[in-house]
């Protein structure tokens, strides 16, 4: 049970590009980075225009004076300092990921980036290879896979209480974007359907990525060999794609299908993965975190219920209340910052054997969705071929 | 509201192949025909062994001398008769449908017969050419389809409720054949995974057929235009599939996904469609038959109950209970045979112009999910290419 | 698994009284009794008008000689018929329940009868005695009591699965009476609200009964001690509650509550039942009958499923279709029908040994249903004191 | 959509007493006060012993000169400072309230306390009129309240969606008290059983008030008139209830009931609420807060979402994600700090026009909740009794 206490050395200094006044995801970093003191926001490049960015600052308790006007002076100017932040998150539109990331490592700073991290495989490998070479902390803001529930599925798959996974079902799918009028009247829309800013995919990159690492997460020892897909844009005036089907195939026979979609009618969110095995399976869907249906053949399914004491340890490691009362998504990502925050502390104390056990969605989870959202795009152009991943 | 009385000259006279004492499909098919005397259950060719055949046929109420070992005799005795059957029902492994089909349309028997018609689509076809030239009625067994909430979804659709239709998500996956013990078990089981009895496929024809036949009755207007497979054999003594994803295209450019599976673990049923459309979706799950989610965009989700005075004329004509008391699939296969009824009562009155607007799973139907079978076995064979339909 | 053969020596010879065309309550009767041949339908006095009566009767297959207009004709020229009618039910309105059974029973006939038996609970006991001293069969059709997961539930409660009984909690609350449109519309609702006809109690006789008879199907050995009611009646024009909370103590410390009502808005059937044990709770809703939420203390909760090879061999005896295909209330109906005609046939064979452990609805649960209205109103009109039950 | 700014002058300087490292409620409160710098922690009586509370305060950020070991020093020592606390959090059991409470008013501090604030009703009515005469903010933690759709519930029925209200149903019923060995194992359990610290009731003044708190919130119009209870101690080593229904009477003529147990076997929380009303019914349940079913009769049943558009604006005015996106109990706690901070910056200006209209769970409440398990225990008392209210 989490109790407002981390064990760290200090909060960790730190600042933001981007999530300023009108980022909702902005406000969702911030909220889990400072739970529990995990991290002080210490400084920021919050907005382009210097005066929204030193008044939104302020209204969030940052020093005027450490406010800056753009990434490269906040980098700059914070190296200065004693008490210069230690770690940066980034939350700005995809197409800048790769140059603030590269940036931010460059001057030594832990990163905390929303995927993707960029657009092509090779530039993605080069921050994980910077960011090791460094010795610094990258961690990619996979959102959803900081519920504890999935570490339950993790676990079960860990314990064999699966036996050998056969199929994985994954589907991300909502209907808010069934028409273009959310992106005419809605700037944080329309850059996510503008390939210059956007990258090569609307869906697959953007929520996509997160089924394919929640799949990870859970069973980590599939190994995806090759993947098809077809893709659609529904709504015309759009250059990229609004709905994608993915087949997949992994090592060892297992298989798999991915449904992602912004035309899913009706649907207000539509997370969901379904996992498969000779005994049994789960699902989880991220509108109802806190429960896990686990059906073994042969068996009544059952509802596994956040909290309980029937869940294995990694699942009630994290509980910050107990079982029956909800937590949603906030928690999950005070999870994934917690982690950070824990990341950093011991990359401070050079305690890389610490490391190697600490999960965390980290800089490799980053290159994989890079990779992922590119092997789809050829699939899809070379007419639903199959492509190697 | 069906009370018991059906306006048709006299209940059918009606015969049976297969559908003998172990056979619980042969019980469904009883448990339909005979209610509200639609049919009258007259002679059979329920066993291959006449005593089993005759000592079946007497404890259900059949003249012992009406009782035939085989079904030619059956065609060939009941046809001398002035009160012999006038239609009968093939409840037998799929790989005798086309002879037994093609010999009772020759007889001059009106036919209702499982799916699939046969192997072949060529043989489908000539099915459907002689049931036409002998202006016999052809009911195909798709025994969900009778359901009035799939009427429901069908009349929204045709009234524009979901706008133009972008995507129809379809899957039949349950767990029961996760291991092969069923199948050494279990003669009935057995049969469906041999393929020279149960034909090219197991799962894609068992049940795949049947979501196919849904879409089709939900969004007539969709035309299949090619189809892309692949497909999992689990239980590795199989010869069949056991597992399959098929991604459709449809003329006009909506797209598709079927899931059909006999190791989702876990699950007991789990047969389900969701068909979205620019405006909203619906979504029917055959365990829960008496509902459908509507999903308005922009609105709140709604869930629409079978009997409800909201629900169009089409959907309430066959209710048998006022709504809120559950009716089940029994219902839904005598909302079949009762229109088998109602077409072969209109059929000997050569009523053709009745029955161009009287809807039931026809054999044009059955034609349909042979071609199906093929073209999915076909993608699947070459490596999931798509296959035009 | 019920397939169609019932084991007895004959289908019960069998009329009614009422039920007639647009009785839809008749037609479950019928569509239950027909069933399997469990019953052969010979006669009737389905209507008052003679007309009426013999239309109705040869729609549905009956000999028009064997259509009276009344019930005392209809048992006297049945009694002079070698082949007379065996058994009787009995579908009319409240009011004519008790002399029209004592008729019967007179006549020798066994009864199956709609609840309530009558108004009074002694004329309730007169009958049960009649019955009894004739050595005919009484069935009260508690109609939703035939179901399987009932019936699991059962075999729960006896095994000791829930540990002893604490609490019991029950509803059978919809909304399509919220207005007094409904009876103002319809003559089929107007009677039930009309005490001369309906009786003393509108809600609590007409579904209340229902829950009671659930709950002691599933924990005979909870004895009724005491019971508290407060009602109300919220449609003005109405002369019997649509509303009321009963409070229910059992012998022994069990405690109880159940809520009835036909002003629920937007509920569309909403019969409910909770058991709750020192180890464990079930709980079974009506509108999804084959699942039963199975939840132990410290466990997941589970969803057992009709048909599952997991159920007690009580729950499985009475299926028609594997698993996953959903059966519904004409099921549970013909369950219940099916096991008055073994009954009936044990009866005529004298076969008391038999009778004795075979469980169906009868005619002391017919009797305890009138107690306990009338306790129910007595406690309500006293101020909502507690009343001995 | 809260975006972490709160428009108040500055975060309220703000201690708790009690709260401290073992106390998962502590974590709450500061969870929700700390959350978007509403409140700062400055202070604290954490826990009895100085040591454990120092050492507490330290590892949350207190100064360790601001940790007392009494709450009497707490508000001495903190009056004195110029840069002393303004308000306080009373987080110990429940027999601590009103002597904590009535010192901290009397030291001219705003107050947040746990329910109940004390076991007489004259004592609660006491605290309101200190409260009010010295100026000072007392909210009360009914922590469900602040769930953004408990406050579209309330819009609905203060715009007539429902019509005029007929029932109110509610629960608070979990089966983790099922045996007593939680209160064996576990402090926090153990006082709650104690009538020397908890108070005259166990769940009823636990978790019975919570329900009553949100059928005030929702509909505020219905008043109480009077009510009868009986309840149950079925682990028989305890001195308090452990299971109650409530049945409850509303001027003008509403009726209604509450369940509360701590023995319903397999539940994890169970807390729920439906409103009835003459043309529709809502029902919310605790464990899916971001749920509401809005069932207008006649209509098809609809499920609201936190977050959509169709929402009144009162339902969308605190959310801090888009919809689809779970939010949990903390963001409900959130919402209630952040309405006191707004109250207690509004109570520093002496802005009595915006507190008219400023809604927050204040002390009124807290003595309602007070007068209500009073009111049930004489009833109890009374052999279930009517008992005005």
């Amino acid at each position: 049970m989490i109790n407002g206490t981390l064990g760290i050395d200090h909060p960790i200094r730190w600042g933001m590009v981007g999530g300023g006044k009108d980022s909702f995801i902005g406000y969702i970093h911030r909220s889990a980075a400072l739970r529990d003191r995990s991290f002080a926001i210490l400084a920021g490049a919050f907005a382009r225009d210097s005066t929204r960015c030193r008044d939104f600052g302020v209204s969030i308790g940052v020093d005027a004076s450490r406010c800056y006007g753009d990434y490269k002076t906040l980098f700059s100017e914070e190296s200065k300092r004693k008490d210069g932040i230690e770690a940066v998150t980034i939350a700005t539109p995809n197409n800048t990921h790769y140059e603030i990331s590269k940036a931010a490592l460059e001057a030594g700073l832990h990163v905390i980036c929303e995927k993707p991290l960029c657009f092509k495989t090779e530039e993605a490998e080069e921050l994980a290879a910077l960011a090791e070479k460094k010795g610094l902390i990258y961690g990619v803001t996979y959102g959803y896979s900081g519920y504890q529930m999935i570490h339950q599925a993790s676990a079960m798959v860990a314990r064999g209480d699966l036996g050998k996974i056969r199929l994985v079902n994954m589907q991300f799918a909502y209907g808010s974007f069934n028409t273009n009028a959310v992106e005419e009247a809605n700037a944080y829309a329309r850059w996510r359907l503008d390939p210059t800013i956007a990258g090569p995919s609307f869906v697959i990159g953007d929520i996509g990525t997160h089924c394919l690492f929640l799949s990870e997460t859970i069973a980590p020892e599939l190994k995806l060999e090759k993947l098809l897909c077809t893709s659609q844009t529904f709504v015309k005036t759009r250059q990229l794609e609004d709905n994608a089907y993915v087949l997949l195939q992994y090592k060892g026979g297992a298989a798999g299908m991915l449904w992602v979609s912004s035309v899913n009618c009706g649907c207000t969110h539509g997370q969901k993965i379904r996992v498969i095995g000779e005994k049994a399976s789960i699902e989880w869907w991220d509108e109802h975190p806190n429960q896990l249906r686990y059906e073994i053949e042969g068996e009544p399914v059952r509802i596994l219920d956040r909290g309980a004491g029937y869940l294995y340890s990694e699942a009630l490691a994290e509980d910050r209340i107990v079982g029956g009362h909800p937590e949603g998504l906030f928690e999950s990502w005070s999870n994934l910052y917690r982690r950070y925050a824990i990341a950093i502390d011991a990359a401070a104390r050079k305690d890389t054997a610490f490391l190697k056990s600490h999960w965390y969605p980290d800089v490799k989870a980053g290159v994989r969705g890079v990779r992922f959202v590119n092997a789809c795009v050829q699939s899809a152009e070379a007419g639903s071929a199959w492509v190697q991943y």
